[in-house]
């Protein structure tokens, strides 16, 4: 009995199946503190072995078999479209492509194509709108992309019981627009070209969190195809259900790395009867993040609150984006919604009062729709605009590097003002845009290719920042592949290694969009 | 080489462990579908052999070592009360008793005990209030309690941020009071006694939900200990974050099977300014149903939307518990908020009129605030007034099934009136109460012990009316013991095996309230 031949070690397996397959192991164990090899809650990186891939050209000869050669795509362009955004922080090497992008039309397919990817140990990673912005789809390990575009329907829509079934990859605009005709909006409201799949796998938000909530608070049920093609649906259609796991949650915000949602059901809101909106510009932005406590602290409920700083202003004001010109001071833009016109005016009232309070310098709000729309597009057209003043004024090979963190409400405004501090101090243009109702801020820093390594330092250090203050390195951008390094800044190790233990028993060859959220791999740079 | 001998499955383990532990599995297995044991997503019941305990007075004796013995209580009365309560739906056998309760003061004395209860295989219950229905807190496997009442402070109050940390055993009543000096709520409001911890643990809600949301949307980040001892906190402070996997929400309404709660960051509100309440009859729950319908869909946001039955109302007049005489119809109780007098006053006025349109017969609004408390009396007052009917009316000894079901909003009235409707049929009689603005309701049926077997057959039809309507066999409770078998009737098989590879991966041994939510043991009644 000199070493263990793989016959030995196959006779193991042979009686651990006679005894009830992967955890026979516990047979074995004596019941006694001093079991050689305890099992534990949670699974440190240095125990796992580098995960080990298989060929994925074997599992497209078989997808063209069962799913015929026109959902297949290899061409250069699609493969380099699905690795990589302008919009991205971290962008993927050369050789980080997908080896084909595959388009199925159903969850059944899609259930297909991961029970080959499970069987041959092939990488995944699962694409709607490529809009995110922490390399969280970077193909760092090829494989194959599943690009979900072809299911983009509406399902079902319930419009009496405020719900709606969707496919992953309907866009949430796409979405508000058909709710509109029924007087219902979705909360969460991203960058343009969102889509839902994505939007639950980063667990986003946008303006209107801070009324309605992120994904986590507007998703009732998702369907989901687990790492080896097992089709699950998580709820049913109840606003509310206590009936065993949160899976929906567990889903919303694992980035793709636990199963590929390809359908949700989804809370919906009665829009607002009457509207309006309110641009109120302020001397500087210490006046208006205290009257932005006040609104928290007197329980005044806005629709939407953001926060654009004097940079941001400028912006609009140059990219003639919008008919009208803006202070170009730290401006709040304010949405109210209410079932009367007067509970609207109501409400406009009293924030005037405490705007006032604070000495703000101007305070307009819409007298007709046009009005309406008007006054908003400053919001709108934010990011669009810093990138055109980049490209005109600065050089036009601008990148821009688009990141946000969330902080306790009260210390929004000082983190936010130390960067933008911080921004100038290194001569770095960029504006700064705040979710103020719920401390999430983001900054978009203008920067030339041979500033990239400064950029990094910059966003860094408001990462630091918002850790000082017991605040979260993202608040609806996610972990991808960028923010990887500072996960373990902000939750122990510990908290890391329960997210690999569920990973490897959910996805145990790590083929789910690998590398992403944190480290599967201990030959990788980052440790956690 | 005959047989394989305990040494040579040892050899193995040697060698796995050589090659990193766990997963070194991975390595053994050929890269290709072939291979013999393939792993995968969900954890079949099948597949599992039965768990092994140890010796639980191992583990009190070192207990009193690390503690002292002052923290364990081994009285039979403790043993009892930690086993089971009045309301629950389900209650343990004579030999379903802890055989020690431990009263920790700290999250590490917690780790001690579950470090220990993990070496030894002992079965671990957590327990708080203890005000569960549905046996969630039975100790089928006997093992250990761990009563948390001595961690019931407030930990840290940010009024300016609406948030608080506190610790598992605090109370919400005892909660709201504190944070009525600060005009802040808390949202979620179930039965009284019930403590944080549980209250994450069943995912409960109350009246307030269909304003604040469950215990889903309301907390930040929790401290949990897991099965092995280890302390994690899942969050920072801020109210939105996309860091990594959603931990606070998988432990939320995990009933404690996956790791115990000891401290919660949770999300306040600001109380509203102005509050109001009305009491609305109408004749027939039909028009009350249609009333409610309206309100969901032209988007009238009420503070809490109840519905009590006609049953309801008598047992409550009859309790003399409230100065007020209501009619005895099917009645809404509605709560008013808002930042002034008017804004209430307008609500109120939407509602009456939607009131009028579905033939309401009575419309009491309060004028003062003595009157306010007065007329939400009969919700608050309804458990014990139906509990009293039954013990003076009925049968000294008098049982109660108190247990709840959600749906789809629009299908709540048929499947409320339906429940009635054999309630009366088969001669029980009983209350019912419905959460409407969320589709949630709960029938509280008074039972002579020889009825048992009757008032379990009106609740199976209960939850197979919901099943019928697409909705969830429990809204608010929780699982438990008593709703086990029911699960598998709202999900699919796959659902619940994948919950089972979560459980599996976090508590490997099963010591974590063991039974509880789905099947962990394939000898048991329960398939599933």
């Amino acid at each position: 009995m000199a070493g263990y031949s793989i016959w030995t070690v196959g006779g193991f397996f042979l009686l651990g199946a006679l005894l009830g397959c992967e955890y026979a192991t516990c047979n074995l164990i004596r019941n006694s503190p001093e079991s050689l090899f305890p099992k534990s809650s949670t699974t440190k990186l240095k125990d796992l072995d580098s995960p080990k891939y298989g060929d994925a050209e074997e599992v497209i000869k078989k997808l063209i078999e069962r799913l015929g050669s026109s959902k297949i795509s290899r061409t250069q362009t699609s493969l380099d479209a699905h690795s990589d955004a302008y919009f991205s922080s971290d962008h993927p090497t050369k050789d980080q492509r997908p080896v084909a992008v595959i388009y199925p039309e159903s969850t059944n397919e899609v259930s297909i194509i991961m029970r080959l990817c499970h069987d041959y140990r092939v990488p995944v990673v699962p694409f709607t709108g490529g809009t995110s912005l922490e390399g969280n789809f970077i193909p760092t390990r090829q494989g194959i992309c599943i690009d979900l575009k072809k299911m983009d329907r509406v399902l079902e829509l319930h419009p009496e019981d405020l719900d709606v079934k969707v496919q992953a990859a309907l866009g949430w605009q796409k979405l508000a627009e058909i709710l509109n005709d029924y007087d219902l909006i979705f909360g969460p409201d991203p960058g343009p070209g969102a889509c839902i799949g994505g939007m639950v796998s980063t667990s986003c938000s946008g303006p209107n969190a801070a009324r309605w909530g992120t994904m986590k608070e507007n998703v009732i049920s998702l369907t989901v195809v687990l790492a080896d093609g097992t089709i699950i649906k998580t709820k049913r259609r109840p606003r509310k259900s206590a009936a065993g796991y949160n899976l929906t949650g567990l889903f919303i915000g694992s980035e793709g790395t636990l199963g590929i949602v390809t359908e949700a059901t989804l809370k919906l809101n009665v829009k607002a009867k009457f509207e309006n909106v309110a641009v109120v510009s302020f001397s500087n932005i210490a006046d208006a993040g205290r009257a932005v406590a006040r609104f928290v602290q007197e329980g005044v409920q806005l629709d939407a609150m953001e926060l654009l700083d004097d940079k941001m202003m400028h912006y609009v004001n140059v990219s003639g984006k919008t008919l009208m010109k803006y202070d170009e001071t730290p401006t709040l833009m304010l949405k109210f919604g209410g079932i009367s016109e007067e509970a609207v005016q109501f409400q406009i009232k009293s924030v005037q009062s405490i705007c006032q309070d604070n000495n703000n310098a101007d305070f307009k709000f819409a007298a007709t729709e046009k009005d309406k729309v008007e006054l908003w597009n400053a919001r709108k057209v934010a990011l669009l605009a810093t990138i055109d003043y980049g490209r005109k004024y600065i050089d036009q090979d601008i990148q821009v590097w688009a990141t946000d963190v969330a902080v306790p409400i009260s210390r929004l405004c000082e983190c936010l003002q130390e960067t933008k501090e911080e921004m100038t101090k290194v001569g770095l243009a960029g504006a700064i845009v705040g979710h103020v109702g719920d401390g999430n801020y983001h900054a978009m820093i203008l920067f030339k290719k041979e500033d990239r390594e400064k950029t990094a330092q910059v966003v860094q250090h408001m990462i630091d920042r918002a850790l000082a203050v017991d605040g979260t390195v993202t608040g609806e951008h996610g972990v991808g592949w960028g923010k990887k390094p500072y996960l373990v800044k902000e939750v122990s190790p510990d908290v890391i290694d329960l997210m690999r233990k569920i990973k490897m028993a959910l996805d145990p060859y790590r083929i789910l969009n690998p590398d992403k959220v944190f480290a599967i791999d201990p030959r990788e740079r980052v440790k956690y």
